[in-house]
Protein backbone atom coordinates (compact mmCIF):
# COMPACT_ATOMS: atom_id res chain seq x y z
CA UNK A 1 0.00 0.00 0.00
CA UNK A 2 1.42 2.97 -0.96
CA UNK A 3 -0.35 6.06 0.61
CA UNK A 4 -0.95 9.25 -1.57
CA UNK A 5 1.04 11.16 0.76
CA UNK A 6 3.47 9.35 -0.20
CA UNK A 7 3.02 9.62 -4.09
CA UNK A 8 2.51 13.38 -3.55
CA UNK A 9 5.89 13.50 -2.25
CA UNK A 10 7.79 11.65 -4.07
CA UNK A 11 6.09 13.77 -7.25
CA UNK A 12 7.07 17.06 -5.24
CA UNK A 13 10.84 15.28 -4.98
CA UNK A 14 10.86 14.62 -8.81
CA UNK A 15 10.31 17.94 -9.96
CA UNK A 16 12.67 19.94 -7.55
CA UNK A 17 15.40 17.05 -8.46
CA UNK A 18 14.21 17.90 -12.37
CA UNK A 19 14.54 21.85 -12.42
CA UNK A 20 17.91 21.95 -10.75
CA UNK A 21 19.94 19.97 -12.67
CA UNK A 22 18.22 21.00 -16.08
CA UNK A 23 18.82 24.53 -15.76
CA UNK A 24 22.19 24.63 -13.64
CA UNK A 25 24.96 26.29 -15.86
CA UNK A 26 22.46 28.49 -17.56
CA UNK A 27 23.87 31.61 -18.05
CA UNK A 28 22.73 34.54 -15.59
CA UNK A 29 22.71 37.81 -14.95
CA UNK A 30 20.70 40.06 -12.87
CA UNK A 31 18.99 41.36 -15.69
CA UNK A 32 17.72 38.33 -17.30
CA UNK A 33 17.17 36.17 -13.91
CA UNK A 34 13.31 36.91 -14.46
CA UNK A 35 13.14 35.48 -17.89
CA UNK A 36 14.57 32.13 -16.31
CA UNK A 37 12.50 32.13 -13.13
CA UNK A 38 9.45 32.40 -15.66
CA UNK A 39 10.64 29.37 -17.98
CA UNK A 40 11.28 27.23 -15.30
CA UNK A 41 8.07 27.95 -13.36
CA UNK A 42 6.20 27.06 -16.81
CA UNK A 43 8.07 24.31 -17.52
CA UNK A 44 7.86 22.40 -13.96
CA UNK A 45 3.94 23.91 -14.14
CA UNK A 46 3.43 21.62 -17.17
CA UNK A 47 4.44 18.36 -14.81
CA UNK A 48 1.75 15.97 -13.21
CA UNK A 49 0.50 16.49 -10.02
CA UNK A 50 2.09 20.42 -10.17
CA UNK A 51 -0.36 22.35 -8.71
CA UNK A 52 1.81 25.51 -7.40
CA UNK A 53 5.26 26.37 -8.40
CA UNK A 54 7.20 29.74 -7.64
CA UNK A 55 11.08 30.12 -7.76
CA UNK A 56 13.33 33.03 -7.21
CA UNK A 57 16.71 33.23 -8.22
CA UNK A 58 19.20 35.21 -5.69
CA UNK A 59 20.32 38.14 -7.74
CA UNK A 60 23.00 39.04 -4.75
CA UNK A 61 24.89 35.72 -5.69
CA UNK A 62 24.92 36.53 -9.74
CA UNK A 63 28.62 38.01 -9.56
CA UNK A 64 29.64 38.88 -12.64
CA UNK A 65 32.75 36.68 -14.38
CA UNK A 66 35.20 39.15 -16.30
CA UNK A 67 32.56 38.50 -19.43
CA UNK A 68 30.04 40.53 -17.48
CA UNK A 69 27.81 37.32 -16.41
CA UNK A 70 27.43 34.81 -13.98
CA UNK A 71 25.80 31.14 -14.13
CA UNK A 72 22.79 29.55 -12.51
CA UNK A 73 24.33 27.55 -9.69
CA UNK A 74 22.20 25.42 -7.36
CA UNK A 75 22.88 27.59 -4.24
CA UNK A 76 20.84 30.60 -5.57
CA UNK A 77 18.24 28.56 -5.90
CA UNK A 78 14.76 29.29 -3.56
CA UNK A 79 11.83 26.93 -5.09
CA UNK A 80 8.47 26.20 -3.39
CA UNK A 81 6.47 23.69 -4.87
CA UNK A 82 2.91 21.86 -4.40
CA UNK A 83 1.58 18.86 -5.81
CA UNK A 84 -1.94 17.16 -5.37
CA UNK A 85 -2.58 13.36 -5.50
CA UNK A 86 -5.80 11.77 -4.72
CA UNK A 87 -6.83 14.50 -1.64
CA UNK A 88 -3.30 14.80 -0.68
CA UNK A 89 -1.09 18.17 -1.05
CA UNK A 90 2.41 18.18 -0.19
CA UNK A 91 4.47 21.69 0.25
CA UNK A 92 8.06 21.13 -0.47
CA UNK A 93 10.86 23.64 -1.02
CA UNK A 94 14.35 24.22 -1.91
CA UNK A 95 16.81 26.76 -0.61
CA UNK A 96 19.93 27.41 0.69
CA UNK A 97 21.17 26.24 4.41
CA UNK A 98 24.45 25.63 5.48
CA UNK A 99 25.77 26.19 2.28
CA UNK A 100 23.70 23.23 0.51
CA UNK A 101 20.83 23.89 -1.88
CA UNK A 102 18.58 22.03 0.72
CA UNK A 103 15.34 20.22 -1.00
CA UNK A 104 12.79 19.64 1.65
CA UNK A 105 9.03 18.51 2.40
CA UNK A 106 7.39 21.63 4.23
CA UNK A 107 3.91 20.14 5.04
CA UNK A 108 0.87 18.01 3.61
CA UNK A 109 -2.34 18.70 4.32
CA UNK A 110 -5.44 17.39 2.76
CA UNK A 111 -8.25 19.40 -0.29
CA UNK A 112 -11.71 17.84 -0.55
CA UNK A 113 -10.81 18.18 -5.00
CA UNK A 114 -9.56 15.14 -5.88
CA UNK A 115 -7.01 16.03 -8.53
CA UNK A 116 -5.73 12.43 -9.09
CA UNK A 117 -6.08 11.46 -12.72
CA UNK B 1 4.28 14.95 11.24
CA UNK B 2 6.06 13.82 8.12
CA UNK B 3 7.05 9.64 8.32
CA UNK B 4 10.45 8.47 7.39
CA UNK B 5 8.35 6.53 3.98
CA UNK B 6 7.31 9.90 3.24
CA UNK B 7 10.52 11.39 3.07
CA UNK B 8 12.22 8.32 1.59
CA UNK B 9 9.48 8.76 -1.30
CA UNK B 10 10.77 12.16 -1.80
CA UNK B 11 14.34 11.56 -2.19
CA UNK B 12 14.02 9.16 -4.41
CA UNK B 13 11.88 11.58 -6.75
CA UNK B 14 14.73 13.91 -6.62
CA UNK B 15 17.46 11.54 -7.72
CA UNK B 16 14.99 10.12 -10.44
CA UNK B 17 14.00 13.84 -11.48
CA UNK B 18 17.46 14.61 -11.54
CA UNK B 19 19.45 12.04 -13.21
CA UNK B 20 16.78 12.45 -16.13
CA UNK B 21 17.25 15.74 -16.44
CA UNK B 22 20.81 16.01 -15.87
CA UNK B 23 21.72 13.03 -19.02
CA UNK B 24 19.01 13.53 -21.28
CA UNK B 25 20.48 14.77 -24.65
CA UNK B 26 23.58 13.25 -23.90
CA UNK B 27 25.53 12.15 -27.24
CA UNK B 28 25.23 8.18 -27.09
CA UNK B 29 25.59 4.97 -29.37
CA UNK B 30 25.03 1.34 -28.20
CA UNK B 31 29.05 1.25 -27.38
CA UNK B 32 28.68 4.09 -25.22
CA UNK B 33 25.84 3.07 -23.25
CA UNK B 34 27.86 1.35 -20.89
CA UNK B 35 30.25 4.25 -20.13
CA UNK B 36 27.15 6.32 -19.70
CA UNK B 37 24.92 4.10 -17.87
CA UNK B 38 28.26 3.51 -15.29
CA UNK B 39 28.67 7.53 -14.90
CA UNK B 40 24.85 8.05 -13.81
CA UNK B 41 24.80 5.03 -11.63
CA UNK B 42 27.98 6.73 -9.95
CA UNK B 43 26.67 10.00 -9.67
CA UNK B 44 23.16 9.14 -8.48
CA UNK B 45 25.32 7.16 -5.85
CA UNK B 46 26.79 9.96 -4.24
CA UNK B 47 23.47 11.54 -2.95
CA UNK B 48 22.17 11.18 -0.07
CA UNK B 49 19.96 8.78 1.38
CA UNK B 50 20.48 6.29 -1.67
CA UNK B 51 21.33 2.82 -1.02
CA UNK B 52 20.95 1.61 -4.44
CA UNK B 53 20.95 2.59 -7.95
CA UNK B 54 21.29 0.55 -11.32
CA UNK B 55 20.28 2.36 -14.41
CA UNK B 56 19.51 0.31 -18.42
CA UNK B 57 19.54 2.43 -21.42
CA UNK B 58 17.81 1.06 -24.28
CA UNK B 59 20.09 0.37 -26.66
CA UNK B 60 17.32 -0.55 -29.57
CA UNK B 61 16.33 2.39 -29.21
CA UNK B 62 19.67 3.58 -30.35
CA UNK B 63 19.13 4.67 -33.64
CA UNK B 64 21.75 6.47 -35.75
CA UNK B 65 21.14 9.48 -37.54
CA UNK B 66 23.34 10.16 -40.58
CA UNK B 67 26.14 11.33 -38.87
CA UNK B 68 25.83 7.32 -36.74
CA UNK B 69 25.31 8.18 -33.14
CA UNK B 70 21.82 8.89 -31.29
CA UNK B 71 20.88 10.83 -28.20
CA UNK B 72 20.16 9.76 -24.61
CA UNK B 73 16.21 10.39 -24.40
CA UNK B 74 13.94 9.78 -21.67
CA UNK B 75 12.32 6.89 -23.20
CA UNK B 76 15.68 4.92 -23.20
CA UNK B 77 15.77 4.61 -19.33
CA UNK B 78 15.03 1.52 -16.82
CA UNK B 79 16.33 2.88 -13.61
CA UNK B 80 15.54 1.70 -10.28
CA UNK B 81 16.86 3.41 -6.92
CA UNK B 82 16.75 2.25 -3.22
CA UNK B 83 16.64 5.24 -0.63
CA UNK B 84 16.81 4.70 2.82
CA UNK B 85 15.63 7.30 5.57
CA UNK B 86 15.41 5.70 9.51
CA UNK B 87 14.21 2.52 8.94
CA UNK B 88 12.34 3.08 5.68
CA UNK B 89 13.49 2.00 2.40
CA UNK B 90 11.96 3.04 -0.60
CA UNK B 91 12.37 1.14 -4.20
CA UNK B 92 10.89 3.41 -7.40
CA UNK B 93 11.42 2.98 -10.77
CA UNK B 94 11.28 5.05 -13.70
CA UNK B 95 10.61 2.66 -17.06
CA UNK B 96 8.69 3.20 -20.54
CA UNK B 97 5.22 2.96 -19.63
CA UNK B 98 2.46 3.91 -22.88
CA UNK B 99 5.38 5.84 -24.40
CA UNK B 100 6.29 7.88 -21.65
CA UNK B 101 9.18 7.49 -19.01
CA UNK B 102 7.05 6.60 -15.80
CA UNK B 103 8.35 7.09 -12.36
CA UNK B 104 6.59 5.24 -9.62
CA UNK B 105 7.32 3.79 -6.45
CA UNK B 106 7.48 -0.11 -6.42
CA UNK B 107 7.20 -0.20 -2.63
CA UNK B 108 8.12 0.37 0.89
CA UNK B 109 10.00 -2.25 3.52
CA UNK B 110 11.46 -1.61 6.85
CA UNK B 111 15.82 -2.18 7.91
CA UNK B 112 16.71 -2.36 11.07
CA UNK B 113 19.75 -0.38 10.28
CA UNK B 114 18.63 3.00 10.89
CA UNK B 115 20.44 5.27 8.13
CA UNK B 116 19.46 8.70 8.39
CA UNK B 117 22.37 11.21 8.89
CA UNK C 1 48.12 32.73 -36.61
CA UNK C 2 44.57 32.45 -35.26
CA UNK C 3 41.71 35.04 -37.54
CA UNK C 4 38.94 36.79 -36.07
CA UNK C 5 37.11 35.12 -38.67
CA UNK C 6 38.42 31.16 -37.20
CA UNK C 7 37.62 33.15 -33.58
CA UNK C 8 34.53 34.35 -34.23
CA UNK C 9 32.95 31.08 -35.62
CA UNK C 10 34.21 28.99 -32.99
CA UNK C 11 32.55 31.60 -30.52
CA UNK C 12 29.37 30.74 -32.58
CA UNK C 13 29.62 26.83 -32.23
CA UNK C 14 30.30 27.31 -28.23
CA UNK C 15 26.77 29.42 -27.84
CA UNK C 16 25.10 26.70 -30.31
CA UNK C 17 26.52 23.85 -28.80
CA UNK C 18 25.87 25.35 -25.05
CA UNK C 19 21.99 26.34 -25.63
CA UNK C 20 21.29 22.86 -27.10
CA UNK C 21 22.86 20.90 -24.16
CA UNK C 22 21.37 23.33 -21.31
CA UNK C 23 18.15 23.54 -22.51
CA UNK C 24 16.99 20.28 -24.59
CA UNK C 25 14.58 17.93 -21.92
CA UNK C 26 12.89 21.02 -20.85
CA UNK C 27 9.17 20.27 -20.27
CA UNK C 28 7.24 22.47 -22.80
CA UNK C 29 3.87 23.46 -24.84
CA UNK C 30 2.90 26.07 -27.17
CA UNK C 31 1.57 27.89 -24.75
CA UNK C 32 4.73 28.17 -22.62
CA UNK C 33 7.28 28.18 -25.59
CA UNK C 34 7.71 31.79 -25.88
CA UNK C 35 9.05 32.26 -21.80
CA UNK C 36 11.99 29.01 -22.72
CA UNK C 37 12.73 31.39 -25.99
CA UNK C 38 13.09 34.47 -24.17
CA UNK C 39 15.19 32.48 -21.62
CA UNK C 40 17.30 30.71 -23.86
CA UNK C 41 18.32 34.40 -26.27
CA UNK C 42 18.84 36.26 -22.67
CA UNK C 43 21.07 33.56 -21.75
CA UNK C 44 23.00 33.21 -24.95
CA UNK C 45 22.74 36.93 -25.16
CA UNK C 46 25.34 37.59 -21.96
CA UNK C 47 27.80 35.23 -23.71
CA UNK C 48 30.99 36.97 -24.60
CA UNK C 49 31.19 37.87 -28.37
CA UNK C 50 27.54 37.85 -28.64
CA UNK C 51 25.78 40.23 -30.72
CA UNK C 52 22.79 38.69 -31.92
CA UNK C 53 20.49 35.64 -30.97
CA UNK C 54 17.05 34.62 -32.10
CA UNK C 55 15.58 31.47 -30.84
CA UNK C 56 12.45 29.95 -32.26
CA UNK C 57 11.13 26.55 -31.28
CA UNK C 58 8.87 24.65 -33.95
CA UNK C 59 5.07 24.35 -32.00
CA UNK C 60 4.13 22.01 -34.30
CA UNK C 61 6.34 19.37 -33.00
CA UNK C 62 4.94 19.82 -29.46
CA UNK C 63 2.70 17.17 -29.53
CA UNK C 64 1.51 16.45 -26.25
CA UNK C 65 2.11 12.97 -24.18
CA UNK C 66 -0.38 11.22 -21.66
CA UNK C 67 -0.35 14.49 -19.00
CA UNK C 68 -0.46 17.23 -21.50
CA UNK C 69 3.02 18.20 -22.37
CA UNK C 70 5.84 17.78 -24.30
CA UNK C 71 9.68 17.85 -23.89
CA UNK C 72 12.12 20.56 -25.87
CA UNK C 73 14.19 18.37 -28.75
CA UNK C 74 16.91 19.52 -30.85
CA UNK C 75 14.54 18.83 -33.54
CA UNK C 76 12.22 22.17 -32.31
CA UNK C 77 15.01 24.02 -32.44
CA UNK C 78 15.53 27.15 -35.07
CA UNK C 79 18.31 29.26 -33.76
CA UNK C 80 20.40 32.08 -35.59
CA UNK C 81 23.86 33.73 -33.74
CA UNK C 82 25.75 36.01 -34.82
CA UNK C 83 29.44 36.58 -32.96
CA UNK C 84 31.66 39.37 -33.54
CA UNK C 85 35.66 38.97 -32.89
CA UNK C 86 37.62 42.19 -33.44
CA UNK C 87 35.51 43.49 -37.27
CA UNK C 88 34.90 39.66 -38.19
CA UNK C 89 31.03 39.24 -37.84
CA UNK C 90 30.01 34.91 -38.38
CA UNK C 91 26.51 34.50 -38.57
CA UNK C 92 25.44 30.44 -38.01
CA UNK C 93 22.25 29.00 -37.25
CA UNK C 94 20.81 25.70 -35.48
CA UNK C 95 17.66 24.22 -37.98
CA UNK C 96 16.35 20.88 -38.65
CA UNK C 97 17.60 19.49 -41.80
CA UNK C 98 17.00 15.86 -43.15
CA UNK C 99 15.68 15.34 -39.37
CA UNK C 100 18.69 16.11 -38.17
CA UNK C 101 19.77 19.39 -35.95
CA UNK C 102 22.23 20.50 -37.76
CA UNK C 103 24.27 23.59 -37.24
CA UNK C 104 26.26 25.53 -39.74
CA UNK C 105 28.17 28.86 -40.66
CA UNK C 106 26.34 30.68 -43.01
CA UNK C 107 28.20 33.63 -43.32
CA UNK C 108 31.16 36.15 -42.68
CA UNK C 109 31.39 39.78 -42.98
CA UNK C 110 33.49 42.78 -41.95
CA UNK C 111 32.21 45.35 -39.37
CA UNK C 112 34.26 48.07 -39.33
CA UNK C 113 33.49 48.65 -35.51
CA UNK C 114 36.06 46.65 -33.29
CA UNK C 115 34.45 44.63 -30.50
CA UNK C 116 37.08 42.16 -29.43
CA UNK C 117 37.43 42.92 -26.20
CA UNK D 1 33.21 31.27 -49.26
CA UNK D 2 33.76 29.70 -45.87
CA UNK D 3 37.28 27.96 -45.06
CA UNK D 4 37.71 24.02 -43.83
CA UNK D 5 39.48 26.02 -41.11
CA UNK D 6 36.39 28.33 -39.90
CA UNK D 7 34.29 25.40 -40.35
CA UNK D 8 36.45 23.20 -37.93
CA UNK D 9 36.93 25.90 -35.78
CA UNK D 10 33.06 26.22 -35.83
CA UNK D 11 32.88 22.09 -34.78
CA UNK D 12 35.42 21.98 -32.12
CA UNK D 13 33.44 25.13 -30.23
CA UNK D 14 29.82 23.23 -30.94
CA UNK D 15 31.42 20.27 -29.26
CA UNK D 16 32.91 22.32 -26.10
CA UNK D 17 29.91 24.04 -25.38
CA UNK D 18 27.64 21.38 -25.54
CA UNK D 19 29.78 19.29 -23.31
CA UNK D 20 30.12 21.96 -20.25
CA UNK D 21 26.09 22.69 -20.28
CA UNK D 22 25.23 18.64 -20.88
CA UNK D 23 27.51 18.13 -17.56
CA UNK D 24 27.76 20.74 -15.32
CA UNK D 25 25.92 19.94 -12.31
CA UNK D 26 26.57 16.45 -12.63
CA UNK D 27 27.04 14.67 -8.55
CA UNK D 28 30.63 13.87 -8.54
CA UNK D 29 33.66 13.09 -6.07
CA UNK D 30 37.18 11.76 -6.45
CA UNK D 31 36.21 8.46 -7.03
CA UNK D 32 33.52 8.73 -9.39
CA UNK D 33 35.55 11.35 -11.53
CA UNK D 34 37.07 8.86 -14.25
CA UNK D 35 33.87 7.51 -14.91
CA UNK D 36 32.16 10.66 -15.66
CA UNK D 37 35.48 11.53 -17.81
CA UNK D 38 35.35 8.77 -19.68
CA UNK D 39 31.43 9.02 -20.44
CA UNK D 40 32.27 12.39 -21.39
CA UNK D 41 35.16 11.36 -23.97
CA UNK D 42 32.85 8.89 -25.07
CA UNK D 43 30.25 11.16 -25.60
CA UNK D 44 31.70 13.94 -27.44
CA UNK D 45 34.08 11.15 -29.44
CA UNK D 46 30.65 10.45 -31.25
CA UNK D 47 30.09 13.88 -32.50
CA UNK D 48 30.67 14.54 -35.98
CA UNK D 49 34.24 15.72 -37.11
CA UNK D 50 35.88 15.13 -33.90
CA UNK D 51 38.94 13.00 -34.18
CA UNK D 52 40.32 13.34 -30.58
CA UNK D 53 39.10 14.63 -27.17
CA UNK D 54 40.08 14.05 -23.24
CA UNK D 55 39.05 15.06 -20.34
CA UNK D 56 40.73 15.97 -17.03
CA UNK D 57 38.21 16.95 -14.21
CA UNK D 58 40.19 18.98 -11.18
CA UNK D 59 40.18 16.37 -8.60
CA UNK D 60 41.49 19.25 -6.16
CA UNK D 61 38.42 21.10 -6.42
CA UNK D 62 35.99 18.35 -5.39
CA UNK D 63 35.43 19.68 -2.08
CA UNK D 64 33.04 17.42 -0.19
CA UNK D 65 29.58 19.20 1.02
CA UNK D 66 27.73 18.21 4.01
CA UNK D 67 26.67 14.95 2.35
CA UNK D 68 30.38 14.06 1.34
CA UNK D 69 30.18 14.57 -2.59
CA UNK D 70 30.93 17.82 -5.08
CA UNK D 71 29.23 18.76 -7.85
CA UNK D 72 31.13 19.12 -11.42
CA UNK D 73 31.78 22.68 -12.41
CA UNK D 74 32.69 24.57 -15.54
CA UNK D 75 36.08 25.25 -13.61
CA UNK D 76 37.29 22.03 -12.80
CA UNK D 77 37.56 21.34 -15.98
CA UNK D 78 40.54 20.41 -18.53
CA UNK D 79 39.67 19.70 -22.32
CA UNK D 80 41.30 19.37 -24.82
CA UNK D 81 39.48 18.56 -28.72
CA UNK D 82 41.14 17.83 -32.00
CA UNK D 83 38.20 18.01 -34.96
CA UNK D 84 39.24 17.92 -38.89
CA UNK D 85 36.86 19.49 -41.98
CA UNK D 86 38.64 18.47 -45.29
CA UNK D 87 42.45 18.54 -44.47
CA UNK D 88 42.35 21.20 -41.74
CA UNK D 89 42.46 20.31 -38.35
CA UNK D 90 41.98 22.21 -35.58
CA UNK D 91 43.00 22.02 -32.11
CA UNK D 92 40.90 23.73 -29.23
CA UNK D 93 40.83 23.58 -25.47
CA UNK D 94 38.82 23.99 -22.07
CA UNK D 95 41.09 25.12 -19.19
CA UNK D 96 40.44 27.59 -15.96
CA UNK D 97 42.15 30.84 -16.87
CA UNK D 98 41.98 33.48 -14.20
CA UNK D 99 38.86 31.90 -12.30
CA UNK D 100 37.28 31.69 -15.51
CA UNK D 101 36.35 28.36 -18.07
CA UNK D 102 38.25 29.74 -21.07
CA UNK D 103 37.59 28.00 -24.45
CA UNK D 104 40.00 28.98 -27.20
CA UNK D 105 41.36 28.05 -30.26
CA UNK D 106 45.03 26.17 -30.12
CA UNK D 107 46.47 26.00 -33.39
CA UNK D 108 45.40 24.61 -36.97
CA UNK D 109 47.30 22.53 -39.23
CA UNK D 110 46.71 20.75 -42.47
CA UNK D 111 46.19 17.18 -42.92
CA UNK D 112 47.05 15.10 -46.04
CA UNK D 113 43.27 12.60 -45.20
CA UNK D 114 40.52 13.97 -45.87
CA UNK D 115 37.51 13.42 -43.54
CA UNK D 116 35.45 15.78 -44.74
CA UNK D 117 31.80 13.77 -45.15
Amino acid sequence: MITDREKAAFEAGIKLGALYHQFVGTPIARETAAAVEAAIEQAVGLQPYVTGITVRLNRDMMVSNRFGYSELAGKMFDAAITTEVGTAVCRARMRLEDDYPMMEIVEFHETTRDTDH
